[in-house]
Order: C-alpha cells, then structure tokens, then sequence
C-alpha cells in the first residue's frame, strides 16, 4: 500500500501499514536530537515500546516514560511527573518527546514537550484512529482540570506524524467506532462525497481493515490540516471541527469520562445538529442523515438517562468556546457545509435552545 | 519627562514616570477583553493593585490572584493554583492577565497566559527595575522545578509592557542594584557607551532618580528586544542575553535563592567574564572594568564563602544552555562585545575551566 504523506504546513504526517518498524528512523531524521524521551501508556507500552526504544537507541540515548492509560491520568499532575522524569533522565533542550500512544498520551505529551525548557520538539506516533486523524495533527496539546477537559496546555505543532494503521486491527472494536466518529464528523464538515465513502465502507472500517482505514486517516488528515492551516490560532475556520465537540465534552465530562471520547462526539453532533435545525440554520433533514451514519457504526446518538439537561448545561459553562456569557457552537448547514455566519464559523445559542434539545 | 514607546516586534513597550494612572486604559486599548484577571503578589498589590482594579473595571469584569511574593514561589503549584482561581473567577479565551509585579509575577502570571486556554494575552506590568528591562520582555515565561530554574515554562509574547519609572523609588535599595545588574550586562554585551553612561550616573541610578532610570529603562528595553527580535528562539544571539546567567543561576540554586538574581548575575558575570580571560576569549583587563562598575553599584563580585566550586559546578548541570553534555557559556570579548564564535554565540567548556574561577 505503501507510505502516504502530507504536508501538514510545518511538518508532514505519514501514514503506513507496518510504518512502525520505520518510526526511529523517521523520528531521527525530522527531530535528530541527543536523547528521546519515549512516552506511551500501560496498553500500548507493552505491544510498541520495547522495538521502537530499541530502534532509538542508535540515533541517541533513549528514556521511556509510562502513563496510566485513560482520560483521568490527563491532569497537570501526570504533566509534572513525567517533566521531573525527563529532568532526572538527564533531558535537556536537545531533547526528542516522542508521543507513542493515542489522544490522551499525544496530548500530554505534547503539553510536556511545549513547555519542557520552554519547548523541545514532539514526534506523534499516535496508536488509535481518533489520534491518526484528530487528536495528533494541529498542534493543540494539554490536560483537563477538574473545571473540564484541556483547559490548561498550549499550541505546540509536530515535528512529525508518524501513523501505522495496522496498529489499529488490535485496537478494541470500540476504540475504532469511536475514531470513525472523527471521521464522519470530517465528512459532515467538509466533504459530503467522503461521508458517502466511509458509509459505503462502514462495515470494513469498523473490522480494522488496513486498506479502507489507510484511505480514511489519509483522506480525514487532509482535511483536518487543511481546517487546520486555514486558521491556526481558531479565530474562525477551524471551530468547524468543534462540531459535534461543546455538548461532547460537556457530556464527557458530565459522565465523568465514563464514555469514549468518539461516542460523546457523535451523541454531541446529533444533538448540535438538532440545535442547527432547530434554530434555522441546517437543511431539514440533516439531524436524520447524520444519525443514520452513526447508528450504521454502531455509534450512540442518544444522551445518557442518567444525565439531566442542566448536568450537561452547567459543563458547558467551562468550554472554551464560551465568549462573553454566551456559548458558541460550530453547526452545520447541510452534510458537508458548516455555517460560516460572517466568518465567525460559529454561532452563539441560548441556554433555551439547548435545553430544548436535551428532553 | 513624557512616555517613551518603544515597538518591540509585534507589541509595544510604553516608560514613564506615573505612567500607572495610564494602565487601565492601555491595557483595555492593547487587549481589549471581557474578563481582565490581575496577577500580583503581597509586596506589590498593597501599593498599586487597588486603583488598577478599580480603573479596569470600566472596560469589563476584573478578578484579582495574589501570590506570596519571592522565587520560592513560582512553582508549578502555584501556576495550578492561580488557574483554578481564574476558572472558578469565570475567565476564558475572551480573558486578558495583567502581571502587575516584579519578575516571579510577570514569569509566573506570563506561563499562566501562556497555557490557559491554550493561550491569552498578557499585559506585563513590571514593578522592579529587572522586570522592566528583562524579565517583562521577550516572552519568556516559566516557573522553577526542584531541579532548577525555569525549567518549565513557553515563549508567550505580552500584548504590551507597561513601565512606570516611579514606583522604583518605594523598592528597597537592593532591587534596585540587584536590577541595575541587569542593566550593566546589557552594556557590557553590546554597548560600552551605554555602560559608561552607566558608570557616570551610577549614584542617582542606586538613588531612584527617575530621569536617569527612564533613561536606563529605555536603552536597556532597546538592547534587549533589539537582541530578542534578532533570535527570538534562541539558536544563536539571543544567547548573549545569558551572559552571567549560567554560573548566576547555578549560584541562585545553589544557595536555595538567598541571593536576588541581579545578585547573582553580578557574581556569574565576574566568573564568566575570569572564564572568558582564562580560555582566551576575553581581552585582559575585561574582568577587571566589569567588576569596578558593580562595585560602584554595590553589587557583590564574589560568590559566596559557604558554596563550594563543586555545589555550582553541579547545579550546571541542569542547565537549559547544556547541549550533549558539556556546559555552554555566552562569553565577553571585550566590554561591549560578545563572542559570535562563528553564529553560536556560545563557547562549550569544561569542568576543569570552570572550577579554576571557582577557587
């Protein structure tokens, strides 16, 4: 199948089956450094560690750092731990990070590279298919507090991204659904012919297959960068990717990270998108469409019965995307269109819009 | 005496004596927000936070965090801490911090900035005469880590510098040394001139005197963002800026931050300037001008009876200015001019060096 690669703007991400036994070399060559500081966590450690460290070690002194897998090891106190782990590893501005893990080990990592000396370059090697084509690419980084989710962290782009999606055939069958909510969001914010494609495909996407899923990072990594560069700092194109995200956090976070991050997106973009419809800016229809994809990947499109409108309303008090009181969503026009509303991309909605979408 | 506006390179520095009845209004016009969070500590807040916070409050709601003044303070606990407080206060990306302080303020409230949200603006208010002419310029911002200093942190450029002259006159007699400290090394590193007219006015600088400080102020913030913008990550002349600072440092942590850091910088640059003259760098007599001009300013030129040459060599080590093991040192040639060594603007060297000075 060979190795795809695009030019992100800065740095480029390749995307392979069976890339991993190419990672230290291309590590080394887009961030040759005198130590690499390795970090994953405790699921993906055991599996790709050992060969990649071993691999490392004849371009530099390697250390390896493990975090406890899951969102609620995403905190500034792992942050801190794992910088005085560098710091005592003998890191110094010379230094490597390699992210090998998904979301939340890209993230943190990430945060540790962006603010260890003041910046030291961060190779992803993301290990999920949310990490291949969202969480990896663009450069945000951070932790959660106990007020939401990547409250605290920094922009901090790749030196690369380093993507084997065979990886992704040991990925529990979960994992991948909730990668595909990524990439069905892309779809529905850019592409209405690759929403078309992935839906055609569902059923070997959700299996793992290598083909259809290497034809699905590359095409979902294309339009994230391209999102992306448009508007680095996200005054304006680049909340379209939040679509999906102000009520998926705050669902997350609601349940207290109990759902994957994939299936709080796609219950999040039903419900965005019955916003849109709602308050006139969505194509009628557009809430059933997107359902339809979803429940096709064995995705959830209902919020919990445990949660209460006003659990979910009060999360959302801490999104970033909050300006001036109010809170703004990135909604969708039709499937594949967003609302640009002036360039602003978003649109502030009233809490009683969205309590009437959370009965 | 008027207001001196100097363009730093994507944001301004304004100098002036009573230029703090002017802050509000300056911060509002250079990062208009909806919240403004004003970051000081119980030495400064006492004297100048009231009438900031008062006056800000005509262009949005304000909230105010103090820090317990003094480098001991700025720590990651303390940056966790001061977030919190600016969530629970209810800021946002729509949020602007005011660092109304000396250095650990404006490091600590920068690194705040620079990582909430993922980055807002700040608007540094330095308060001591080192802050105004370094640590508020240039972005640099960071907290301390048991195993040194500024070891974490970002690059996170203010919005604007904000200096009024006349609050120097209420700091102790030893900030301002400490501070004109700061002020020789940037004559010494690239205007012998400017040192000279240093030396002249020496008194009335140690005095307070307004007129001569606002003169010391502006053409030690020119020096220093001329510098800065030349470099601003770093690779080559910014390192000049370090002059004094890697021994200094080594000395502060060493001593558990006894000492001021203009304090410790007077010592380092004595000891790099000896390290300079032994390996041949420095002209002979360097040494010997550097430390009559801190003498006349009162400033310490020996490193303290109670550390030993291997304390200091050890705290080296965890140096951000440490590349593949040896220890690199921005060195004088001559008063007024550094060692380019061919674009690195840093000499490598050894232990044996640098325990020699250390006797």
């Amino acid at each position: 199948m060979g190795v795809r690669s695009i030019n992100a703007g800065g740095y480029a991400v390749h995307i392979g089956a069976g890339l991993r036994h190419e990672f230290a070399a291309r590590i080394a060559a887009s961030a040759p450094a005198h130590t690499y500081a390795v970090i994953t966590d405790d699921n993906v450690g055991p599996h790709y560690a050992a060969p990649l460290i071993d691999a490392l070690g004849a371009h530099g002194t390697v250390s390896s750092h493990l975090v406890t897998a899951g969102e609620e090891n995403k905190t500034r106190t792992s942050w801190a731990r794992l910088t005085d782990e560098l710091l005592d590893a003998g890191c110094a501005r010379d230094t490597t990070v390699v992210a090998l893990g998904g979301g939340v080990v890209g993230d943190l990592a990430g945060f540790v590279a962006a603010t260890f000396m003041r910046g030291v370059p961060v190779v992803q090697c993301p290990t999920s298919l949310l990490a291949m084509i969202d969480a990896s690419l663009g450069g945000k980084t951070g932790v959660d507090t106990h007020a939401g989710k990547n409250l605290v962290g920094a922009f901090h782009a790749p030196a690369a991204v380093l993507a084997d999606v065979e990886v992704l055939a040991t990925l529990p069958l979960e994992q991948r659904r909730s990668g595909l909510a990524e990439a069905i969001k892309h779809g529905i914010i850019a592409d209405a012919a690759y929403l078309a494609s992935i839906d055609e495909r569902i059923d070997a996407l959700v299996a793992g297959d290598a083909g259809a899923t290497l034809d699905v990072v590359a095409r979902s990594v294309e339009i994230k960068v391209t999102v992306v560069n448009a508007d680095v700092r996200e005054r304006g194109q680049r909340k379209t990717l939040n679509f999906g995200h102000t009520l998926g956090h705050a669902i997350e976070q609601a349940t207290g990270y109990a759902l994957l991050h994939g299936e709080c997106v796609a219950i999040g973009m039903v419900l965005e998108a019955m916003l849109a419809e709602r308050i006139g800016v969505a194509a009628s229809g557009t809430v059933r469409e997107i359902t339809r994809i979803l429940e096709r990947a064995g995705l959830p499109t209902k919020y919990p019965a445990t949660l209460s409108a006003a659990d979910v309303l009060k999360a959302t008090r801490h999104d970033k995307k909050t300006r001036a009181g109010t809170v703004e969503y990135a909604l969708p026009m039709r499937v594949g269109a967003m609302a640009e509303n002036n360039g602003a991309w978003s649109v502030a909605v009233g809490d009683a819009d969205v309590r009437a979408v959370l009965v």
